[in-house]
């Protein structure tokens, strides 16, 4: 089965918006077993996208249409489409309904051209938007199935979650079950992961493991296809396993989730308490613990302490003049401090060169992380990091994350 | 002039790396007044690039090629092209000379393969690459011109604006100047603000008036181009200033910087410092202010106050159990407290509920931000956000800025 995708809008041609279906589509589509070999994007223009489609259904089974479903005139991608098929669009009924219900109590602001997006292909299929108020559509026609979706990501994504999806496996008989499982790891480069289990990825067809690269680490999708949802999980299990067996002790989730939301959700497991302290991240990595929701049952606050006047507020000032504010023994006292002010389980600190330029003669990217625990020694861990000072600054947060979440797995922490 | 954007590699189909080239490259064309009607990703396939390139070649004067010139035999599209154009590559002294330098004391990494990105078109253009291995590389035969660009974004921008942009002005015998200038817009909506100069929008062709929404805000560009650079100006200066009339009191900038960037630049032009104290934010605030290089000469300093027990450690908890977390007054407290604690002329504090739940009964989007200043009363702005739990956090933020940023504009500050 072969794919290809069409966004469609003047926007994206002037470089306005910058086109993310197609990236969300191919994923979901190689999830699915189903090869994507083109991206398109054109102009609201008719004569440019009945050229596509006439390429598109040369070349592809699947074509998947973007964008442009909206009800001003600028928005004809569906009407292009039913020019090309030569079939007359017809009003649905219940399409209609639903568009006055979403307008109910505003039917001044419902005009002609709303109407427009009740008009549905005869003999297609209708993806109810529970978002928006344009349906997603599907036709077949000779081989080729055309589907469209509405443009904006909010719609377009549950749409293709809820409808899409189901109507896709209905189409491949032989595909009863996908399942699709995430190993998220973090510390080990994307060239390195790759090859130490590059003979994995090459050999494994079902499932097959992909590499997601993020700026700060990387995520392997392995997906199997099978008659039942067992048999594709059975599939998964042994090269899960031939994986983790290499690269086991960077992998810090088996779900789609962030580092910070595994610390969240662990802390608030083991019901610990954390508290922070930053220098060199000057507040990213409270930041990155705070956008999880429900975070202030484990995270109590922190300082940040950016110049050696506030670092002097919260420590002896005399370890900042003795060993530099860039120390071991800095982030040692920062973190230990921390952890006692807020009494909590945990305070993690971060002091360091996040660049552009060095400090204290010390180089950029030189970076200090503590890691204080009630009743415990404290920990200090030395990193030395490349890049521009928001990959430093990043990549220093997830760290102290990673070092966290790392403690609590051995599970070493004390009642 | 109409232009397209070809990005290759199989990555992108797969949906592992979202294409941001052609985004990049559609407003760069833009503002030199060249038309890009089509964007098309397709794999490292020989047979699928040269069927797109006989397909470009038909419709478009300008065809960018971006990515394929790495080392490995996946990257083909130099050599596709050649072979679409019926020429033969040939090695380019300079270029060999400029790749073992690059791999100097390390030449045993050099291998036979790093030689393919020494071979250029014959009578072509050649693009050095500050930043990488793989040149740029440009040819024109019959009436297009094709133009070959390394596929990392680091090595691709700087690529385009000094080689390729002079390369591409060359050839428009009309233009000799553009001039590009950005009106940065927050707190007005993209609808709004583009209700409020549509007609301008419409009307204005030289400059062109082009919207950028961002999360947060928007850019207005307004691109003029003439045969002088004061020509291109002059025509730029109406526009602005009718633009700047109508919707003046939101711009914030009329460089390319963020909010955070003037804010830290204001401070230390006026040799003012700030601290923070965040609840709602936790963090988001100090991590864009500390993202900026340099505003460690500005910024002090600031705490986390996420919890009720933490804004205890710093006002007098009468506030809060009276008035609340999320009330007018503890912002004030939080405001007036952080800016004695830190010494500093200004404090900024947020408080209020992020989400997804209501807290203390009180709407999520709920927001107070205080402002306090050395010697002058403290200010406490209320603002109701609506959105998912990141927005709100970064809108906070933004605001927070945007309001010390209005401060500091009206030269309100004291000695």
């Amino acid at each position: 089965m072969k794919a290809e995708i069409i966004t469609v809008g003047s926007e994206l041609l002037q470089g306005q918006t910058i086109d993310t279906h197609s990236m969300f589509l191919s994923q979901e589509l190689l999830n699915l077993g189903v090869t994507v070999n083109f991206h398109s994007s054109v102009r609201d223009d008719q004569e440019q996208l009945l050229a596509l489609l006439d390429l598109a259904s040369k070349r592809s089974d699947f074509i998947f249409l973007c964008g442009g479903l909206g009800p001003t005139l600028d928005d004809l991608t569906k009407e292009t489409l039913a020019t090309y098929l030569n079939v007359t669009l017809v009003q649905d009924e219940e399409t209609t309904k639903r568009l006055e219900s979403i307008f109910e109590g505003a039917s001044n602001l419902l005009t002609q051209n709303n109407y427009k997006q009740t008009f549905v292909f005869p003999d297609g299929v209708i993806f109810q938007n529970q978002n928006g108020t344009a349906p997603g559509l599907a036709v077949t026609k000779h081989r080729q199935t055309y589907i469209c979706l509405p443009g904006p990501p909010a719609e377009l994504r549950p749409m293709f979650e809820t409808s899409v999806k189901p109507f896709l496996l209905e189409l491949m008989p032989d595909v009863h079950a996908i399942v699709s499982h995430p190993l998220s790891f973090f510390g080990i480069g994307e060239s390195m992961l790759e090859d130490r289990i590059q003979d994995v990825v090459k050999k494994s067809t079902n499932p097959i493991v992909a590499p997601y690269a993020k700026e700060y680490g990387v995520t392997l999708r392995l997906t199997a296809k099978g008659k039942t949802v067992s048999e594709a999980q059975r599939l998964v299990a042994p090269i899960r396993k031939l994986i983790l067996e290499r690269v086991g002790e960077y992998c810090y989730s088996e779900r789609d989730e962030l580092l910070e939301e595994v610390v969240s959700t662990k802390l608030r497991q083991l019901n610990k308490s954390l508290a922070v302290v930053e220098s060199c991240t000057g507040g990213l990595l409270a930041h990155l613990i705070t956008s999880v929701p429900g975070s202030s049952q484990s995270f109590k606050g922190g300082s940040i302490s950016y110049t050696n006047e506030s670092k002097a507020m919260l420590i002896d000032e005399g370890i900042v003049e003795r060993y530099g504010a860039i120390s071991m023994q800095t982030a040692e006292a920062l973190a230990e401090q921390t952890q006692r002010k807020f009494q909590t389980h945990f305070a993690l600190s971060t002091t360091g060169v996040a660049g552009p330029n060095e400090s204290e003669n010390k180089p950029v990217g030189l970076i200090y992380i503590g890691l204080a625990e009630k009743g415990k020694p404290t920990r200090v861990y030395q990193i030395k990091l490349k890049g521009s000072r928001r990959r430093i600054q990043l990549l220093t947060a997830k760290y102290a994350l990673f070092i966290l979440q790392q403690r609590l797995k051995k599970g070493e922490t004390i009642t």
